[in-house]
């Protein structure tokens, strides 16, 4: 049994840091090279998808369905297989979903692009206004933070618990300010807490009645199929549908890929929304582009058939990630889990683990892992503006690294914590 | 021996006009369903690129000479080896070059977004200011205005002799307007005429010396290596290396794809610019992705090696067009070489015929030709606003049908050419 750091005097607080100094010390000497700050997919996740580069081969024929020869110019909105593949991990009929090229962070781009220069619906283009501003639930993901800072949208925090945002306040700004255009939302495994809406929470989303005819909810469902417990997943209601009950169809834009299923960056993106949301979309798109990689669209088609075909899929990479989630939590556990200095989520899917020092100490952490050879994600980074007000937050990625690595990597972690954390307690941490 | 329609008395104009009605109905009567409308490759055309897709395959490495994973996330202006390819399409080096996704036209459009939206270099962006020109030479590329015209840009027609643009005009307007920020070019085997910018034109642009700071060009050098002739390969001024000559090395913007060389939306497209340029939209892009299609980027380059494969790539498809250009062009001469009503540009590479008959006759003959059942590129549709304002251009795109198509197809227009112009001659055709 350990004893909390607040219930240690002086003197024990002051022996203790020489043993945690020590500690990092010989980590520090090992001259380690190690790195938990980005979301990617390990190695032998993307072996997984090495097959959906051969179901297409010279010998086959390209062509959708429908009759489409695949290879050449056309169908700027998706084929209809794709269509029906993506709209099956969003919940969306094909009559409310777009398929793009390989990036769902560039669509979500574009349509804030498309607003700021061209309006939505006939609204006045964001650009011609003097004032508009996101709803940013926090912690929440950087590079949507980084879209909308971007394009100069004042961005409000919004604090969430463990069902979601604090819908009070996400009604109380939406309802009554009409320079409040959007909201940005990870709402099954949020990056980087883990957190899944409650049904409630979506409910409110699709209630809301906001005063801007403009507004939209930016539903980023990029982990709705990310699962790490196979008896475990969540499930949300579908937002579109919640919606259209609400009598709010063309109140959400929801986007999807397969960017943490096949290859990040070479996979297949998508967006759905009601119907007179995609004519609106549509109707700026075509002189956009011809139209998006459909060869690629059809060999994730092809590969994994249907949505039941992507579901087998991720519990193979769950397989893979679920012990590297295990170690991060299970070490945290062990090290820092009765000293009273820190708390971090238990996600049961997605991709990251959101953590949480004493105030004042997450830059100071992260500057320590890296002096001893561990990256993190930058402290600040799950906040706009790269500002935690609170200075606590650190996200981790356990994915990319192999076990080994991340055995190591969280150990170092805890170990800079507690060097931290006792330094801040002794009066010795530099602002 | 034919005789000149300008050369025959009313009586022969009306007996003509009953011969070509008569022929027109027969032809009309067949129901045929021919399109030579859209600047395609045949399906023959694309199945040169087949094996594209078998040089990526499970047992393959996916790795970068430098050691990135194509298949994982990052890398968001092009691995080394695509910037080399595509850079030898360009005539540009790898500090002046981007490698994107698959679509040039939503490079070129995310160029003029970028501008509205943000600006060229710390220039205001185009989005504040009361008003924005962009000069067009025509007949051109319909897309290119089609992005300039949803983005209210005015456009002004610029004519086009053999040599490219009439630069007096351009520069005229470029050099003494400080709204004039952009010039739409295709400056190798232009869309629709076949014209390639003479070394003095080329030279002409580099050495503008624009009234707007924040002024392009937009040199969309997309048939640079679309030759029909291999012995009579154009080959243009480098406008990189003139632009720097002249001591102005940001004023242009480049692009190219592998559109027409692999399959249209499943290639590479690149731009290149200075490095000052290059820099500039990075610091923007990225915010917009976390990168591109590498696997398909690597594909590309596995294909095709480098710049000689490519053109060795080019020399097979040339043999597959041309003989289309050439049953156009010939049937063109031998039906109405001698009738002294109409003109046409005999390109020597890319996609199109650019044909013109008498004033006032386009439309009509597009009409007449959707009638009997061939379907053209719209009337108009190669300049801004889709106005041409003497009403007698029209595209002839040869590349998509068959060879057997093309011959009928080609042979139908003429007889409509025939039927409009005596129509108009004889006081019959209808505004």
């Amino acid at each position: 049994m350990l004893k909390a750091y607040k219930d240690m005097n002086t003197e024990e607080l002051q022996k203790l840091y020489e043993q945690v100094l020590a500690e990092y010390d010989e980590a520090k000497a090992k001259g380690l090279s190690l790195d938990i700050s980005r979301g990617k997919p390990g190695a032998d996740q993307l072996d997984f998808s090495m097959a959906l580069l051969d179901v297409m081969h010279s010998e086959m024929d390209m062509i959708t369905e429908d009759g489409t020869d695949t290879r050449n110019y056309g169908v700027f909105d998706g084929i209809p297989e794709a269509k029906r593949l993506m709209g099956g991990m969003m919940g969306s009929r094909p009559d409310q979903t777009i398929v793009f090229g390989s990036s769902s962070l560039n669509v979500m781009y574009d349509c804030v692009a498309r607003a700021e220069l061209f309006g939505i619906m006939g609204n006045t283009p964001w650009c011609k206004l003097d004032k508009v501003k996101f709803l940013c639930p926090v912690p929440g993901y950087d590079r949507h933070f980084g879209v909308t800072a971007q394009f100069g949208i004042e961005m409000i925090n919004i604090p969430m618990d463990e069902n979601g945002p604090d819908m009070d306040l996400v009604e109380e700004y939406v309802n009554n300010d009409p320079a409040v255009k959007g909201i940005w939302c990870v709402p099954v495994y949020s990056n980087p807490t883990g957190i899944v809406y409650s049904d409630e929470v979506v409910r409110r989303f699709a209630a809301l009645k906001p005063a801007a005819p403009d507004f939209r909810i930016f539903w980023d469902n990029a982990y709705c199929i990310h699962h790490l417990y196979p008896d475990k997943e969540a499930k949300i209601l579908n937002i579109l549908e919640e919606c259209e009950k609400a009598g709010n169809p063309d109140i959400v834009y929801q986007f999807c890929s397969t960017s943490k299923i096949t290859f990040p960056g070479a996979g297949v993106a998508a967006m759905s929304a009601s119907p007179a949301n995609v004519a609106d979309i549509k109707s700026r798109m075509q002189w956009q582009t011809i139209g998006y990689d459909k060869v690629n669209q059809l060999r994730h088609v092809r590969f994994f058939n249907n949505i039941e075909g992507l579901e087998e899929h991720m519990r193979r990479h769950a397989d893979i990630i679920r012990p590297k989630f295990e170690v991060v939590l299970n070490t945290l556990d062990k090290e820092l889990g009765e000293l009273d200095i820190a708390t971090w989520t238990k996600p049961m899917g997605g991709y990251f683990v959101s953590f949480d020092s004493e105030e004042g100490c997450a830059k100071a952490i992260v500057a320590k892992c890296a002096e001893a050879g561990l990256t993190m994600t930058g402290a600040g980074a799950a906040f706009p503006y790269g500002v935690d007000p609170k200075d606590s937050n650190i996200r981790i990625a356990p994915t990319m690294p192999s076990l080994e690595d991340i055995t190591e990597a969280i150990h170092l972690f805890t170990v800079c914590v507690k060097l931290v954390t006792l330094e801040k307690m002794l009066g010795r941490l530099n602002g």
